[in-house]
């Protein structure tokens, strides 16, 4: 088998489809990812914004499951891998690596705060160790905001050069550019770096970064995607303003709901609107007024269904 | 099946024996089960003090199986059972009410931060109409500097109000006193309201509370329950002013690793020092002085084996 090849362009953290009773949608599931193929993004499914966490290892393993049966590209996915145990974690990653998927978006374990990196380190080793495969694809997730546990400069230069074939990037959602600049100025070799946001896809790639993992990229896919293959023409920074504007306008709602909504309306299911507690769904109100400003922007999502 | 009697009194967030493999050790855990009830507290399994988090589910039920199959009386148990995913907390509360454990220490779901209290409000709601049974008693768990997710008074109203014979009590975490105050002071019927900590037992007891539930109760459980039998005794504060001091002694060093290397001196096993990562273990440095300022106070642990 031939090593999986390192990601670098934009992907979808996938919004998760569920039914009336909360049950993870399969069937939706693997529409919404051929979709998203389409437009032109990779897949990194059980992100934060697909609800991942709220889900257990049994749902998100069906799920998979569901995606490669659903003849869904496993080169083309990027699961989100890291819970709070150590055992879930493997698990996860193992399955991922069976089922052949490229990489895996791993988030430290989050429960304790504080914890130092030393323990971080040990984490990601017993990981790498117990799932035991040289097919194993590691991207770090560093989400200060959500996780509240970070992942240090120091902690990536100790686990690149423990495992340099299997900690290959980092997803960096921390939203500050700075801490990027930092990251790409270290120079790790063949190292990807993502943003975790696309307004800072053109400074990423100007800066040797390797895409973007997008909440929005649910929604703007195509955009998003042009200027990744755009960043080193003319129309670069216009594609990147405009960008920013449909961001802007998306995110003033909380984040989940609004792109469920979204894409409950443009593919006309309803049903895609429902989220797991503890979120909530956006108001009537919200969700009509969110209608109404992409509406007022000429906003589509071309062959939705 | 007479109805479960609610909690009242100290006890212990036990701490998790693993083996050199990292995998929990229900042998030893159900011997530090009965030295614990020996000492006259009950067993708040899977704390955060236990490195709940850090395992799966199907090893948190099998531990749990391990002490009800050991002998351990279930009326003494109310193990944490409050996960990041619905599904995962609602498979494990319903495993400990079919065991028949009294209650359960329910954490809110941790991952996303900032929720609101409707979305609290329609987790606790889920997990309690899924489970469905009558005999299921939940003690929120409010643990903020940890958890982040904090539960406010408006949201245990609202649990309350709607669910008064199963939401029956909470955990206050916070080391503030005057949220614990608050609670007290709301009235809730028989409401038992536990502090984290026994350096605030004597205050809770004095303001109508019902204990405590403390990692310190790993080490030191007789002294604690001793000041909860005589806290209207001449010699309260006497005896609350020496829990207060053993405390201050061994936070001063990371509290897991710290109770785990007590019992692994105490009882003469050294895995117990094992920790599951993103912890880590005392130094060498650390162990040594931890266990001289036990010896300089005349600590030690009667009866552990």
């Amino acid at each position: 088998m031939p090593k999986p090849d390192r990601f670098s362009g934009v992907l979808s953290p996938v919004v998760t489809p569920f039914q009336a009773d909360l049950a993870p949608d399969p069937v939706r599931f693997v529409a919404q990812c051929r979709w998203l193929l389409s437009q032109g993004v990779g897949l990194a499914v059980f992100g934060t914004n697909s609800e991942a966490n709220s889900m257990s290892v049994d749902e998100k393993i069906m799920l998979l499951d569901s995606l490669v049966a659903g003849g869904i590209d496993p080169a083309r996915l990027m699961p989100g891998t890291g819970c709070c145990a150590l055992t879930d974690t493997v698990r996860l990653s193992a399955h991922a690596v069976k089922l052949g998927c490229a990489g895996t978006l791993m988030l430290p374990p989050f429960y304790y705060k504080g914890v130092s990196d030393d323990g971080l380190f040990r984490s990601y080793a017993e990981v790498i160790d117990r799932v035991g495969s040289a097919d194993l694809r590691i991207y770090l997730y560093h989400i200060p905001p959500v996780a509240q546990v970070g992942i240090s400069l120091d902690l990536i230069d100790r686990l690149v050069q423990r495992y340099p074939g299997t900690v290959v990037g980092i997803k960096d959602s921390s939203g500050d550019w700075d801490n990027t600049q930092a990251m790409l100025q270290r120079g790790w070799d063949d190292f990807r770096i993502f943003v975790g946001s696309e307004t800072l896809l053109l400074r990423n790639m100007r800066g040797g970064g390797a895409g973007c993992i997008s909440a929005t990229a649910n929604v703007n896919p195509a955009a998003i995607r042009a200027l990744y293959d755009e960043w080193q023409t003319e129309q670069a920074d216009q594609l990147q303003k405009e960008l920013v504007e449909l961001r802007s306008l998306v995110q003033a709602y909380p984040m989940i709901p609004a792109l469920k909504a979204i894409v409950a309306r443009f593919s006309g299911d309803a049903n895609w609107r429902i989220v797991r507690p503890p979120l909530t769904e956006l108001s009537e109100g919200q969700d009509t007024s969110l209608a109404e400003e992409l509406a007022a922007v000429g906003f589509s999502m071309p062959g939705l269904s």
